[in-house]
């Protein structure tokens, strides 16, 4: 079916039907956090490396980086990340923010075939982004609004999707490399956003017949307990044909519900990867399981 | 849309698309459990008490009742088990035996309206069972399989559902009053089992609009981890519309996986039940979290 192909300038992720989901690390983004914001903002990267570092161990396939600061000079702090991150890691990676210009620096030093990040469907952006995926031939993850902002009609915002895969088209971008942002409400505060994301999803497979993905942590926001809430999210998405999504391979509850989901799926062959990260106590991503190996056969 | 109304003395329990799932406490059986057979066959029912009060203390909403033994008065058991459980605890009852005088003794001393466990699609068991379900107005689950055994093709599934379905028409029992169990096998032997039991799922919502179950543990015989995949399995099925399962709810990972399902395809109003749940360390059903209290609100 669709296959999506990202590389760095030594390895290739696909995103695709019928095949094990592309978990992207989230946690290079200063948004929301205050901290990474200004030791960036002052040259200071080491928590990036950090972090970058921890997500692969975690199981990231795919790295999502931003630096989107207020005041700062985004261009140059993206591009210098992008940078440090594939001098550190192999994984391909997802270039991110809402500039033009910063996409543009990130993607001139960047080392294989990036996940641009991103285009909407308004058509001032549309004109600016795709020529640059485009020149590049890069992908790109699309998000489904526009200028009259986020629907709640997943049919709507299915339309815009639509308009964005055939204005790629138009710029001789094909459909597999887009992957489109279904946007993800939080859950405790628009109580239909689950069902909205999980039709569009369906459509967007079934129809559309292109890769989804989208920020998996908005939908728990602000209620407890959250790291369940939003394993289970990606579970019910990766039933309703969700490929990838930008993430926290870090916490076990999410990593786990999306390797399950990969095994229930039918995309963990013979269980193989399921089975080699619960082989033991403390194997492979499961840190905090020592506990009850010895209960785990029982029902 | 499809109710199925189930009760007990002073309580009602509905299945249905839209409402919260049903979860239906397994852990009465006496199968793969030799020392709650060997006590059961003794006369010794502390256990089933036990179990009847800690799975409604976890959340059960009903509970499944078999006492299926080799070589004991299985009529006599299960009687005596529903007169027991129905005598402690307040939860509507699932009556569950392959043997038609067994489910006859259990639905004589049984106050209220039952869930009956269960009919196939043989010929010589729906004519055996159909009219004991319509003579006691109760509920019914049909499991799909028939004299051909179990096919691995949820088309051929569902045609089975469907003949039941109909069969019990004929009977005056109607559609509503009928659960279909889709069968799950064990993925870890049957890569495809998932995909399989989500397509039938559908199909069942969508064209038969009859409410679903199934013994959902299966799905993760012989698998390290296995409360991960079984919860992971329920929220999947949940979002491809199944209704119901005979499951553990003492297991966390399971019992939040289906309290963070109903969350997310918008059946938990405001989300007051995962909040109550979830609110303070220890809280009900929440007893591994207090050690994580602190960390609850970040990503």
């Amino acid at each position: 079916m669709t296959d999506t192909i990202i590389s760095s300038a030594s390895k290739e992720v696909v995103i695709g039907f019928d095949r094990p989901f592309v978990m992207i690390g989230e946690r290079i983004n200063p948004t929301g956090r205050r901290l990474l914001a200004a030791e960036m903002k002052e040259g200071d990267f080491s928590r990036v490396e950090a972090d970058a570092i921890a997500q692969v161990e975690a199981g990231a396939h795919m790295l999502d980086v931003n630096a989107g600061i207020p005041l700062a000079d985004e261009p140059a702090l993206l591009a210098r990340a992008v940078k440090l991150v594939q001098s550190i890691t192999d994984v391909p990676l997802s270039i991110d923010s809402s500039i033009v210009e910063a996409l543009e620096a990130g993607i001139a030093v960047y080392e294989g075939k990036p996940l641009i990040n991103s285009v909407t469907g308004e058509d001032e952006v549309l004109e600016r982004v795709l020529p640059l995926v485009a020149k590049h031939g890069a992908a790109v993850v699309a998000i489904s609004n526009d200028e009259t902002g986020i629907s709640e009609d997943p049919d709507v915002r299915f339309e815009v999707a639509k308009k964005i895969v055939h204005r790629a088209a138009d710029y001789g971008i094909p459909s597999h490399d887009i992957v489109v942002d279904p946007l993800v409400m939080p859950i405790g505060a628009m109580g239909t956003a689950g069902r909205q994301v999980f039709a569009l999803l369906r459509r967007l497979k079934e129809e559309l017949q292109v890769n989804s993905t989208c920020g998996a942590s908005n939908v728990s926001f602000g209620l407890p307990h959250r790291h369940a809430i939003t394993g289970t999210f990606l579970a019910m998405a990766i039933a309703n044909g969700m490929t990838s999504a930008i993430m926290n391979p870090i916490h076990n509850e999410v990593k786990n519900a999306v390797m399950a989901a990969d095994v229930l799926a039918g995309n963990d062959r013979d269980c193989a990867a399921w089975i080699r990260a619960n082989r033991e106590p403390g194997a492979e991503g499961e840190g905090t399981r020592g506990r009850r190996g010895g209960r785990r056969r029982s029902s």
